[in-house]
Parts: C-alpha cells; sequence; structure tokens
C-alpha cells in the first residue's frame, strides 16, 4: 500500500468511527418520536427483523412484535393523554459489526397542567451493522426502582472504561 | 478530476455531513443555557433574522422578538424560582442548506426540595445554513398533551426512517 | 509543505475537532450509569488525578475522592431506592487541550409508582485532553432553585456564541 493510499485509509476508518456513533444517536433517537406519535412502522423499522425488546417480563421477539406495541395498552392512553419517551445521549461502544449503547429512558405524562414521570429506567441497546444500516437486536429496559438488575445494566455498560 | 481529488473531495463530503449533525446538535444544547440565564442575546443569535418562533399562538416573528421571550413573564418568574430548558437529542435530518431536527423540551420548575415538570414538548426545529453557521427559520413546540398536532409534528420528523 | 499534505492535514485537523466533541459526549455519558450503580471506580476514571467536584460546599478535590461519592449518603439510599442521574447533550467549546461543556442534570428518585425529579442542576464541566483522553479538571454544579450562581454558570458556558 503506498503512502497516500495508507493516509486515506487512515482517515476513512476514523471517519466510520464518527459515522457510526453518531448513526446510533440518530437511531435512539428516533425510537421516542415513532412511539409518541403511535407511527408503528418507523419503530418497526428500527429493530432487526429478529430483534428483542426486553424489558422485563415476556420479551417482544421480531421487529414487527415490537412495532406493534404502539397499538396496546397502556400505550394507547398516554398517547392519548400526552407522553413523552425520551432517551438520554448514551455512551456507546463500537465493535466490529456490534455495538453496545448505555443510557436512560423516561416516560413523562400528562397530568393536566403539569407531567408525571411515570419511569425511568437503565437501557441497554445491543446493535447490529446491517446492509441497510445499524439495527437493535436487543434493547433491554429495567425501571430504576431498586432492582439490582437495572444497576448491573449500567454498570456493564461502562465498566470497559475504568 | 483526478483519482485523488476524487477521493479528497468523497471524505470532505463525509466530514461535511458529520458537522453539519454535531452544529445542529450545538446549536439546540444552546438555547436552554440561553433562556435559563436570561441571557437574549444569545437567544437571538440562534434564530435567522427573520425566523420564526411558534409555540401554538401568536408565534414570535424575528430573532429579536425571539430573544426577547427572556423579559417576559411567566419566563421572568420561573427564571427567579429556578427552571431548566432541557432539550433532548435531537433526530436530524439534512438536505443541502437545509435541515429538520425533531425531539422533546422540557421545563423543570423548582419548588422547593423537588422540581415540578412544568411542560412537556414536541419540537420541530427547520434550520437554514447561512454564512454565519445554522440558524433556527422556524422552531415549533408543541405540549404534549393530548394534542392531535404534537404527535403529527413527531411523526413528520421520523417518518423518512421507514 | 506539499499541497496533497496540506489537504491531509486540513482534514486530519477537521476530523480531531469532531473526535474532540464526541469524545467528550461520550464522557460526560458515562458518569450517570457510573453513580447510579455505584461503580465508583468509573466514576474515579472520567477525572483527573487532581480533579475537582465542586457541588457547592466543600468541592471533592481529587479523583477517588469524586468516585468515593458513590460510597456516601445520601447517595447509597437514592440508589437502594433507585435513582437516575441524567445529563444532557452539552454545548461544548475545545480550546487546543482545554475544554468546557455546559448543560443540565437531573437526578429522579424513585418514589414506588413514579418518580420524583430530587435535583435539576447547571453544570459546566472543566475539561483536559490527557494522555488517556480528555478528563475533568472540574465539574461544577450548581441547583437551578433560583441561585445566581447557576445562572451565570449557564451564561458565561454559551456566552461567546452572541
Amino acid at each position: 500500500m503506498s503512502e497516500i493510499e495508507a493516509r486515506f485509509a487512515a482517515l476513512e476508518a476514523r471517519i466510520a468511527g464518527l459515522e457510526d456513533q453518531l448513526a446510533i444517536y440518530q437511531l435512539i433517537a428516533t425510537y421516542g418520536p415513532s412511539v409518541d406519535s403511535r407511527t408503528g412502522s418507523v419503530t418497526t423499522s428500527l429493530w432487526a427483523e429478529d430483534g428483542v425488546y426486553d424489558f422485563g417480563r415476556d420479551p417482544l421477539v421480531g421487529a414487527e412484535k415490537v412495532g406493534s406495541l404502539v397499538n396496546i395498552e397502556p400505550h394507547i392512553h398516554y398517547v392519548a393523554d400526552g407522553c413523552a419517551h425520551v432517551l438520554s445521549m448514551p455512551y456507546v461502544t463500537v465493535d466490529g459489526d456490534t455495538a453496545v449503547a448505555t443510557g436512560y429512558s423516561r416516560v413523562y405524562l400528562n397530568q393536566g397542567d403539569h407531567w408525571r414521570v411515570e419511569r425511568a429506567s437503565a437501557n441497554r441497546w445491543e446493535l447490529v451493522r446491517t446492509p441497510e444500516g445499524w439495527r437493535v437486536r436487543n434493547r433491554i429496559n429495567r425501571l430504576l426502582n431498586g432492582q439490582p438488575e437495572a444497576r448491573e445494566l449500567l454498570s456493564n455498560g461502562v465498566k470497559g472504561k475504568a
């Protein structure tokens, strides 16, 4: 490989790393708007075809199933009353064609003149690179209500930093 | 165009795309600190000269007018009591010299020993590239209180994903 | 310097700027998961060895001291009950080997069937580039309870924008 080719390859690798991180931000930033508007087709599009959403009991298996969560209770009533599913800026680690993003979600629910924080959860997004871009292989969501699983999820996501 | 020139051009385009997305993050991340400190000149600087802030009634037209919102009620009292206007990491689409960022805002208001979620809104930021950088052409903000307009705003922002 | 060398250098500088901003996002996104899981070693790893955490009284001095905050009250009880320390997407300015990130933190505390916003604060992260990456030299955190110091912190962080 020529010297110039090596310079290009080095820059391309750095750019690709930045693109991965921002593409994962974009994916996660799409989730809330898709569910709060009950646009299930967009929710579905974020998951790999056989991807999973595990929120602590009976995980939803398959992208179609995940997207259909916008059509079940209590979600229908949350949206009718007014709700916001807000995802925090996550910590992201990319390893080849897989990635993990660790962060928080909160559900704000309208109560007339204010909003109640109905849920605050730890989130682990296990992602896979596909020909169409990054997709969710498994999203694991645990309420931060004192359960050890939620703490382990957060700790596992960032422990490589130390 | 030589092969080397084509390689440079391709990398420059990818870098420019990343720069756009991060510049839009920076713009949106400036809004809250500017209004919560009543630094209206900074709020003004985020808008295009003829830009609009549409929050559901009597839109503010013109950057100066938008910046002056820090000097009206109930904003003055919110800041005196202690408030936080927090914008979520948005979903961003750039199309040449215009862009749209879709996300959430929340206003937290101090109540003595805790904060109340006074507002939770859907936000659409319509942006324009200017010689001085990205500026707001129109920010549309709708309370997530069950009104269909808030849901449409969120759905419109992300539907290109599906 | 040849023309080609100059082109490479220009792209490298732009990429380095983007890498800095994203690395600072990553650092800040690590804080919450580290403290909400009481993984003090990771909290410690975010600070420069002599770094400071100033939250309004008796600042914690030294990375080890900062990390030890996960082992004091009221933090221990917050985590046992379930809490989320969520940092907003900050406004970042990089100046050579130092940087400042300005944004918000909120602490959500579980109350059984909902979460209470226990704290909402203005944050200034003063960062330094080290051989191991960006580290915190000083994090200044002021509750948004009407105190002028919190407003000044926010205003100082974004005033270069105007």
